[in-house]
């Protein structure tokens, strides 16, 4: 019964069928068969800057997140992702038009944060980026490095950039369109996401289908 | 004939048969319909310290190459690996036992800097990383960002993260070990690699086969 509920909240999120939002989504579990060979992924990496218009299936969704940033090695706490140190500061938020939430790995759900469609804060002077069904955030948490210093801050931007790639290589291995993108009004989004002090925006990804 | 002696050349340097290693190495053209599926390549990824004692066949150190920061549409000069603004600052080492050559993807081949091991400042205090065939270093030329300001330096570092995500994820779908370091002698490395004021280290990976 609890998992019907949850696949019909799921389906609500996607579909835009729903009055409500759902404020937890559980994700599918990911399909770990997917996917052209390795070395197509890296044949198809490009940016791609326009998008279908439709929501992303919880099957994609899933498996967009899980490739991102999920738990490969559930038992040990470890990620698709590495951060320097194994610090693990990076957080990916999934921004849709009918809100924003917070991807938790460890349990592999979508925690909503705000019911706002702060893809308008993310696209900023670029209105393609707020076309894509779902953009995800890229964050570094840096009360979870334990401080802030320039060489950390170092780090935690080769840690974004690690998770950028985690994004853009799935999305051109399992034929989605993506662009890496720095740009965005960090100063709103912050603040709409409710974001602490001490969480740092880096990138952000439009992800959608093929035009 | 010139492709005869190419070959000899290459097969010279992973046998490390030969009493003079090569100063250019024209590699193989890359295997694109290699490796697991894209998502296989995400479950598997993981840091490994470990590495058999064997040089690299030509052809895996082709792909690794071409994966890692190779152009996957030579017509517009674009490759696997993304940067920030397409500034293409970012530069690949790749340092051998016999020396260490600088890669450059529009020719797919490898250029000799030094016939110097410079594995030993890679590796600095952890051995692990000089027992690898092959450490790739990932060096960003602010040259060719045009400035070195805070933010310049702070896209080089996502940029450099792309990459070894890049390295990680092919290791991953095609069998190979990994990891990414920060940790290294950066100051011996510089003057090793011989590389200008602006050219700034990173990270690097020392990649071999499985033990």
């Amino acid at each position: 019964m609890k998992k019907l509920v949850l696949m019909a909240l799921s389906i609500c999120l996607v579909s835009g069928a729903c009055a409500q939002t759902p404020k937890t989504i559980k994700l599918d579990a990911p399909n770990k068969q997917r996917g052209e060979v390795t070395m197509q992924a890296f044949e198809k990496r490009r940016s791609t800057r326009e998008y279908a218009d439709r929501k992303l299936l919880p099957q994609d969704l899933s498996d967009l997140l899980w490739a991102t940033n999920g738990m490969n090695r559930p038992a040990e706490s470890k990620h698709t992702s590495p951060t320097a140190r194994n610090k693990q500061e990076i957080d990916i938020y999934a921004c849709f038009e009918d809100g924003a939430y917070y991807y938790d790995a460890k349990s592999h759900e979508l925690q909503m944060v705000t019911e706002a469609d702060v893809r308008t804060h993310i696209a900023a002077v670029q209105p393609f980026a707020a076309t894509a069904p779902v953009c995800l955030v890229i964050v570094a948490d840096m009360d979870k490095v334990g401080d802030n210093s320039e060489l950390s801050r170092e780090w935690a931007a080769v840690d974004a950039g690690i998770v950028s790639q985690s994004i853009s290589l799935f999305c051109a291995g399992c034929g989605f369109g993506t662009v890496p993108r720095g740009y965005m009004n960090k100063e709103d989004l912050h603040k709409a996401l409710g974001l602490r002090e001490n969480q740092v925006i880096y990138l952000n990804h439009p992800v959608g289908y093929f035009k």
